[in-house]
């Protein structure tokens, strides 16, 4: 028995990568597929890496958006989920999008400098970090996927912040981005010569996934947490990097917190908890939905640093909506998703 | 039913990719992998993409050589499998150097500056190009892998001088390929600072892969066939571009010669003719078997060039090794080597 | 004594290269730069990279190039200069684009796709390779530089066409660029993740440099010469190589060759000839002026293989456009372009 | 009048470019460059962008070290120095290496894992940050420069210890860097496979600049002073991006910490600050002695952010050494270090 799948956003990076995991999925199956821009055009004809694979021709959102399908991957930018599933619903929801990471609106207005769109629907949706959430996306018909960095840095410090082995309020982050994070076509700044043999920071203050870590944190810490964090632009297509810093509670050594984290993804499928002489690389695992992560004690300064690396387009985007949607229909969480990343 | 695989050169990069790419094989298990500076290491604590797909230690070359298995890949440098594959041997063999490529001892002795290190066994093996040999490949137990950059200007040119569309003698192949070609551990001129931001040519006469590009196309145009070939140093990790250019027999258009290539490949699972409105580029298959080819007319200069894309570790090592591998063991033959390249 | 200089189209790569070299000049100082979209802009917030060097605001296009200056740069795409000079004008005018490179207005329509816009005008204008028409340059007020695949490709085959040591006619050349020369803000496809890890063929036939470079070696020649050339991107912001082969006329060997080289470029200052073991690499001069070159005889198909190396915004662009100007401007021809380029 | 310079470890990236500033240097001329494996090696062949710039062929470590000069330039690893520069010696001494750049043998044993091979020299040097020590620098004839991390490091939070404007204790230091900071030939994991599409963090703990940058600091804060510290490389060439964050005391605004940052670095002529609009990149300044630096408060957190970007061959090793140098010899500091970075 198969079920029928939507893709929203098709031309985007993110929206590009739903289809290509997707093309290996025994049970789920592109029906259709739609974008904004590029609506007419043939799959094959945008992302030749593809044509082979796909013989779709990308609809307009709004037939995207109305198709009779089992389950809907929506990677639009922010405020369009909001619109388009406004109304009753029998089909499975997975949005990529910012629009209901959140549980409370004060918050969105904070972060995303305007009212919440539709905040009456917030409560219908399930915060869709399966490490941290899976029973209850298991159960749910609609979950916001994490943004790229909320995935990568919940990754990193999970075990130290449930565990109470730092204080959550001392956390820094310190996040480190490929391009494909910014999406396509994405303009002055983006242009190869403007990218390579370059880095930058930017948004040094006030990131819009500020808020969803810090909402998940608080979760696990029992207690409101407020954290800083930098992202940066780094000349490579795919990957983040974070590393995280925080005031260790108590005097854990690193092989206890390595012995933590270990504890917390035991049965974990995608996360790799890497021992004491081992360092996470985007590389590793760039294409798929993995995670590495690693811990250290500074004892120099009591400090915890605490190191993830994804894919941005993997665990941090389209292979995390697929796991997520996996477990919403039922479907052993790893379908499509296991296999090597990149070698070289 | 299973078969049991050794791959011998197991921690250069076309080993690794043998890896990668086996992983998905349903029939085919690597059950030994060796390797000359690594063994004794964990593959996934070299590959650290390949960790949780093989629990896998390489043993000596000799222990993986001699091993009982269904079939041997060798990516191992040249020389190597003239030495280990000497005696009688019920196993299949593929091999990616360049040992057994030639038919012509005398031609080996041209190119590769000594002589042929078992020339008796020449007979015995086949050329690996499925596109050129499928049949004989099928039937044989012995294939010699063709070299990265003879795949791509071979699948670049065949309809042409197959057709006699051009005059073979007069062909220039100018090739540029990603730094993976030249394996791991390479050396000076090969750190990230010496390749990145910088374009360079190298064996501007003389490369030992005009020898079985001129053998194969020899054997196309029913007479000898000699040709000038310029490779590349491009600053990216993976993909060949091969452009050529000969002079036109006859007067047919760009149209005609496409339709000449789309009658040649019709049938092939991995080769894509692209109309005159597309253009081959590495990035589409990147960590695929895939091909893109096309060609035109310069009507100004009664000139055709062709242009072809591959990656040099699937099309042009791995991926075509397993093609081949899949056709002696009586496999469909595209097993393990569907789906979609990199997107982006 | 100095001399001011308008440059417009400063917000364009070349442009910021103009600003960038100038800085440097002891004689020419750039009073005034113009651009279209980034009039009003400051230098230093458009290229940081200048900051410290220029207190510069840009300023339109039309006041730029109304400006009373002794020499103008023109950077702007080709249309603009057969508009902006077309009366009278005291002030020597160096221009970057193509609209005074051809002095055929026919052979203009056939390569622009349209008839060119000022063909009375094309007889005032002096063709810019300096290694070609040193002393008509000198002389002259308007000099239209060289597109920058066709400086690269002259440099490399000018001793050859010019001692009669290939057949023009026989010549193919290949060329790969960086993709600064397609330009700041160059849209779909080139963005990061579209150049990185890729490489692709464009413009197969009809490219518009061909048509000068096909005048200059008819020059050489004292016969008309067609050619063939292919361009390609390659993932990196600055360089160009060009890889051109032709059939050997006569029987002279690589050193034989290397001495005609030697000979045509001994007292250029920007052209080094690379002996027969080294090989032009665009890194080399990445940010100069220079050139690199060399020449191979290719026994096997009697054809000859010649080889260079430029950087598109230096010896492609800026740099021998300010050659030029130091030229027509009575100075000593190397002012500002000496210096070593990038290590590494 | 002239002085006549000798650089040891010419071979190496930074000593390659300590040649390329110091070509442009109208009083001091290399006289001699020395080298460990290059020994014998003409400087233009190692270096091709040097050829045309230097007629010089390395000569042994031993023979440069021993040469009658007026200054010598060290970029060997360090425990060179310690050893060639042990006894009397008239000349002014640059080292770009870590011997003498720590006040403390016993801080040296701790993060250089042995004893100091000289703690008898050690307050013979001065530490060679420039804006730290300027006139300690003019005044000293041996002058240890700082680590490139260090550099980056100290110039984005020197005006806020130096003004109690954060508490230093809390300061946590994330550094990324290009690759040729790791010097040339620096074996696996340096190939370009290895690097390119890769982002990794190495030296979670301990990294030895952290040393200087906490000597550094305690000078400021009239007290000791620890830090954490995570170094990171990124594929690019050149570049060093600092991110540091600490607690904020005080309720400065980010305008009034961008005041205190423009007050401090005032008068020097390599430091940009950046306003509250923009922030650093590292291409801004490759290929100079300059720096870039901002601060912003992220009042959710009651914490500053202090960023700075370097050239960490510029400012981070030898564009800092000929500062250094120009002043031990009464030069203008900023002699043959002005002029723009590459555009683009």
């Amino acid at each position: 028995m198969g079920y029928q799948a939507a893709v929203l956003g098709a031309s985007g990076f993110a929206g590009a990568e739903l289809l290509r995991i997707l093309q290996r999925h025994p049970t789920i199956e592109v029906g259709v597929a739609g974008a904004r821009a590029n609506a007419g055009r043939a799959v094959g004809s945008l992302y030749p890496g593809l044509f082979d694979d796909f013989d779709l021709t990308l609809v307009s959102l709004e037939e995207a958006a109305a198709s009779e399908v089992d389950i809907v991957f929506s990677s639009l930018p922010h405020t369009h989920s909001a619109r388009l599933f406004e109304g009753e619903d029998s089909r499975k929801l997975v949005d990529l999008a910012g629009d209901f990471r959140l549980h409370d609106p004060a918050v969105y207005r904070e972060f995303y400098g305007e009212d919440h769109p539709a905040p009456g629907m917030l409560s219908d949706w399930t915060y869709g970090l399966t490490e941290l959430h899976r029973e209850e996306i298991a159960g749910s018909s609609r979950v916001a996927n994490p943004g790229c960095y909320a995935a990568g840095a919940l990754l990193a410090v999970i075990p130290l912040v449930s565990g109470g082995l730092i204080d959550p309020n001392t956390l820094h982050i310190d996040a480190k981005s490929g391009v494909s994070g910014a999406g396509r076509a994405s303009g002055e700044g983006f242009d190869f010569a403007s990218v390579n043999e370059n880095l930058r920071p930017y948004a040094v203050t006030g990131h819009k996934h500020v808020a969803e870590i810090e909402q998940e944190l608080g979760l696990l810490a029992g207690k409101p947490v407020r954290i800083s964090f930098v992202p940066h632009l780094v000349p490579m297509t795919r990957g983040i990097l974070v590393t995280s810093v925080g005031e260790r509670r108590g005097d854990a050594t690193t092989e206890e917190l390595l012995e933590a984290y270990r504890a917390w993804y035991e049965a974990e499928p995608f996360v790799r908890v890497l021992g004491a002489t081992e360092l996470p690389q985007t590389k590793h695992l760039s294409g798929t939905n993995r995670a590495e992560v690693t811990v250290r004690v500074d004892e120099r300064t009591e400090r915890v640093v605490a190191i993830s690396a994804i894919d941005n387009l993997g665990k941090g985007a389209a292979g995390q909506a697929i796991q997520n949607a996996n477990l919403m229909l039922g479907l052993d969480e790893t379908t499509a998703l296991l296999g090597p990343g990149g070698v070289p």
